[in-house]
Order: C-alpha cells, then sequence, then structure tokens
C-alpha cells in the first residue's frame, strides 16, 4: 500500500492528503436542509448531510489527490450514524482509486491493540468466514503504550499490505508538554542525553520500519510528524530514513509551503501533507469566497490547486 | 459522576468494575450457533454473538458491581454491527443503574478531542436539537499529545458531569518504553530530576483533576494505573490524591489482590479494579470449569464474588 500510495503521489504530483473532517458549522444550509428534510434534525440526519457534503468535495478533487484521510472524531460524534457515513465514505474514497488513511489514533495493550488492527485494516473470523470492518488502507497510532501496543497493527499491516502512521511529534499548541521532554536514554543505568522523547519515539519507528520495506525504498510504518514544528521535521526526516511522514497542520494550524521542505526526501517523496479544514471549508474563507456556498466543492477544488501550487514554489525555491 | 460512582462502590462493598471485552472465543458455542442460524457468520452474526454473551452476563452480575467497563475496540473488530452492540450493551447496562465506563483511549488535537469527548460523553447539536451519541458516564483518555488533548474532555466533563480516566502507567510488559524514561522537569533550563514521564504525566492528572471535584472528596478526573506495577501504584496514589486510579490488569493480566492494596486510601476508596478475562471467560478456566459452557455466566457470577473476596482479604491482611 505504501507502493501504491508512491505511485499516485508520483502520478498526481501532488504530495497531499485531503483531511475528510466534517462538522456541521463547515456544511452548506443547503446541504442542511436537505438532509434534515429527509432525516430530522437528528444524528441521521447530520450523518446524511455529512455524508452529502463529503461526496461533493470527493467528486470535485479526486482526480487531483493521491489519498484522503478521515479523522474518524468527527463521524464518532454523531454517534452510529456518524459511523455509517464514515464507511460510506471509506467505500466511495476507495471505490475512486483513493488511498485511505482512518486517521484513528488508537493504541492499547497488546491485545486490545490487535482488535483495533483487526477493525480497521485487518479481518475478524466469525465461525468460518473472514469479515473486514472499515478495511481503510492506512490507520495513525498513538505509541504511548510501547512496542507491544503497536506491534500487533504491524503484523496486522504485514498479512494485509496495509500500512500505519505513528504519532511522533504532534502539530498542537501543547505537544511539546510530554514530547519534547529531553529524556534518559540507554537500557539499565541512568544517563542523561539532549533527546526529547519525540526523537527517542521516532527511533522506535526506524527500528519498527524495517519490519516492513515497500519496493520503492519506503516502510509500510509511517510516522505523523506536525508542520507547525518544522526543525523537528527536518531532525525526524534523519533519525527514520525510510519512515513516510504524514504531515498535519498546513494551512488552518499554521503551516506553509516553506515549512514542508525538510519533511521531504531530494525526490519531492519522503512526506504526504494533510489539509482538512483549508480544503473543505474554503468555501467559508474570504480567499475563496466568490465561489459561494452553493459550489462549496468548486471551492475546495481550487484550494487544492492552490496547495500542489504552494507545495511545488516552496521546492522550486530550494531547488528540489 | 463520580459520586455515583463512589456510593455504588460502598453499597456494593465491591471496588470492582467488570471489562466486558468479548471475543469470539470467549463467547460458548451454544451462543454463537443461535446467533449465526439467525444472522449468518457474519459480522452481525459476532455482534448478535457478543449482545447475548454480555447480556447474560450483565443479567448475572449486576447486583454485585457498580461499574462495568466495555473495551470499544474489541466491538469495533465487528465493525458497525459491533459497534451496534456496543452502545446496546452501554444502554443496558446504564438501565440496569451500572457506571458505565467507556474503554476507548482516545486523545487528539483540541478539536478533535472535542469531537471525541462529544461523541462518548456529550451531546452533539445538529440544527435545533442536542442528540447524545455514545452517552458513557466515563472514558479513558490518552495524554500523548498534552493539556490541549485533555482539556476538552474536561470540558464536557463540567457541562455533563461525566469524568475521565487519563493513562498514566499502563498494564502491559512494554509501558515502561516511554512511560518510564526519567524526563527533564522544570520550564526552560534543562533539569534532569529522578522522575519518570508517569510521574510527570500523573503530576498534571493531579492539577487537572481540580477543575472539577465531586462532593466525596475525589475528581472526575482520573487516572489510569495497571495493577502489574504495585510499586508505581504506590506512588501514584500520593501524587495524585484526588484522583480515583482505574486499575487494569488484576487477574489475567497477573495482578492480585495483593499488589492492589497501595492503589487505595484509607478508607478502601480512591481506586476501581478491573477485571476482564478472568471474569467474562471465568467458565473457561480450570477452576470454574464445573460450571460448563451452560451457564457461562454463573461462573461469572462466582468470579466476582472470588475477586471481591481476594481484594477484602487483602485489605483485612493490611489492617485496612
Amino acid at each position: 500500500m505504501i507502493d501504491k500510495l508512491i505511485e499516485k503521489i508520483q502520478k498526481t504530483g501532488a504530495p497531499i492528503v485531503v483531511g475528510l473532517d466534517p462538522t456541521m458549522k463547515f456544511v452548506p444550509d443547503h446541504i442542511k436542509a436537505a438532509a434534515f428534510e429527509e432525516k430530522g434534525e437528528t444524528l441521521e440526519g447530520a450523518a446524511e448531510a455529512v455524508w452529502l457534503f463529503n461526496k461533493e468535495i470527493i467528486d470535485k478533487t479526486y482526480d487531483l489527490i493521491p489519498a484522503v484521510k478521515p479523522q474518524i472524531a468527527m463521524y464518532e460524534q454523531f454517534g452510529l450514524p456518524g459511523l455509517v457515513t464514515f464507511k460510506k465514505t471509506v467505500d466511495y474514497c476507495k471505490e475512486k482509486g483513493l488511498v485511505v488513511i482512518g486517521d484513528i489514533k488508537r493504541g492499547d495493550i497488546g491485545s486490545t491493540s490487535a482488535a483495533y488492527a483487526t477493525a480497521h485494516l485487518g479481518k475478524v473470523q466469525v465461525g468460518s468466514s473472514f469479515c473486514a470492518g472499515f478495511d481503510e488502507d492506512f490507520v495513525t497510532v498513538n505509541p504511548y503504550l510501547g512496542s507491544d501496543g503497536v506491534q500487533p497493527f504491524i503484523d496486522v499491516c504485514k498479512e494485509e499490505k496495509r500500512g500505519i502512521f505513528v504519532l511522533v511529534k504532534t502539530s498542537n499548541p501543547s505537544s511539546g508538554e510530554f514530547q519534547d521532554r529531553l529524556v534518559q536514554t540507554g537500557d539499565g543505568k541512568i544517563t542523561f542525553s539532549d533527546k526529547p522523547l519525540y526523537e527517542v519515539v521516532g527511533e522506535k519507528v526506524a527500528e519498527w520500519s524495517e519490519q516492513l520495506m515497500g519496493e520503492k525504498g519506503y516502510s509500510y510504518i509511517g510516522a505523523v510528524v506536525g508542520a507547525t514544528y518544522p526543525e523537528q521535521g527536518r531532525v525526524l526526516r534523519k533519525v527514520m530514513p525510510k519512515s513516510f511522514i504524514l504531515v498535519p497542520g498546513y494551512g488552518a494550524q499554521g503551516g506553509t509551503g516553506k515549512d514542508l521542505i525538510h519533511f521531504f526526501d531530494e525526490n519531492r517523496l519522503g512526506a504526504i501533507v494533510n489539509s482538512s479544514r483549508g480544503i473543505i471549508a474554503a468555501y467559508q474563507s474570504e480567499k475563496y469566497s466568490k465561489f459561494g456556498s452553493a459550489n462549496f466543492a468548486d471551492a475546495s477544488r481550487q484550494a487544492v490547486v492552490d496547495m500542489i501550487t504552494d507545495i511545488d514554489q516552496a521546492f522550486a525555491s530550494v531547488g528540489k
């Protein structure tokens, strides 16, 4: 699946992923009205509105991009009907040939992580049948529980040829509270180094990545590093040379094209940049207001084109 | 909700929670046969089997215990039908008067954590309506992203009078890989102390706990500390004096009654001990094999009685 992702990035020339993270306030009124008319102001109505919203954005952008990243929290907030829309979105994106990164940030003790891995990347045995639950191509994983919470995901990746992105340095303002602390390194005796926790987690990702390499130089085991921390991105690119980096935080969270350069290798590979609000709610920003809410998905398409240009220019400025 | 939990612990004399973490291998054959007969060897069939299994265990244990802890991964593995069973289980347990701790271990950047908090503890606005998604009483939260990933949960707790348990020191074998590392403390200048990461996270939990105190001396903001690490439990009990500690790892993971003593205060409060496999799959162990698979829920009831006795004896042995 990492090879398919790389092929699609090369074909589209767009190392970007659209974050399908809908909230009610992003959905245009005419779509909400249609959905509520049919299903009421209920969880079902909200889930229908989100589905109609997603579908139009996907239809208007799928030919430009390699991948989407639905954030499952935004669907869970609408309960079971919301998760029905999550699953419909995953399936529809796969039909359109997109790589689907489920942003689920799961992670638990071994047996529980195995169940999450089965749920999102694998198949569960029921009697003599094997059934897929949510069936994404990649998922994001939280490493706080250590190796035995991550390994079950890697094991399912091996079976199913799917991949994961492990949280290393997240894009949010308080990510440094624990992740940036300098930590003890070495086993047994207490020696301190100048390595922060995120770098130690990055070293683990580098180790894990060796377990499942694709054919194009990158592993199925990647990492998440926020665009909002470009200096850390530069370091982590070297710490995890074989891991693709999923980079959130571009656009609405403050990251810009020039912040991204060091996440990539010399061939403009090795990273994929996410934008959520900046794309799916583009019509609500002044820059794209001319499209109006009726043409919200055209605004999203234009925002994708502009994001690709922004990253291209940043590459050009450093001769990459 | 923390006050209700304490009242129920005092009423039952049982500081325990039953982990409703079903897998297909725990479900007796006669239940699987009935469910597959009706719904096939499908996700729907598996979800029905799990529901029938859960319901019988709840019916046979609810009068002895204050709370249950369904692990959502075990339901997610059966896709959407599995989550329908998760929701039915939450609702049924609440009908029976049980406190429901959703073991979801979510945690993300602020806006996303807010969506998870809404999904599991709050209500989402749809038009002019407010709708509850999964509607648990407590959930577990992963702190790797720092304060702004945890605060949205606390905010919803304040509105809804619900609670959280933040992962501090988890019960799994590799939990020390990151959580036990000694870390830099103090802001700005680099000074090292003898504090491991879990203790620094525990100090944060203590801070957060001040934001939302119940009326019985404990906060709505609790922590998770594994029974498998009793020495760390002793330290963390003091670091977080106002936080209830949810203690997994008893039974199948290796924790015993005597390991638990230091998690509790002088009044046998301050902690609640989880057992999952040891209770729900009791009939599969030699100790309870006399019940047979037909009476699996009676075996679960006996295992609950024995667990209460084990903890009582441990208290008695130290005069608590």
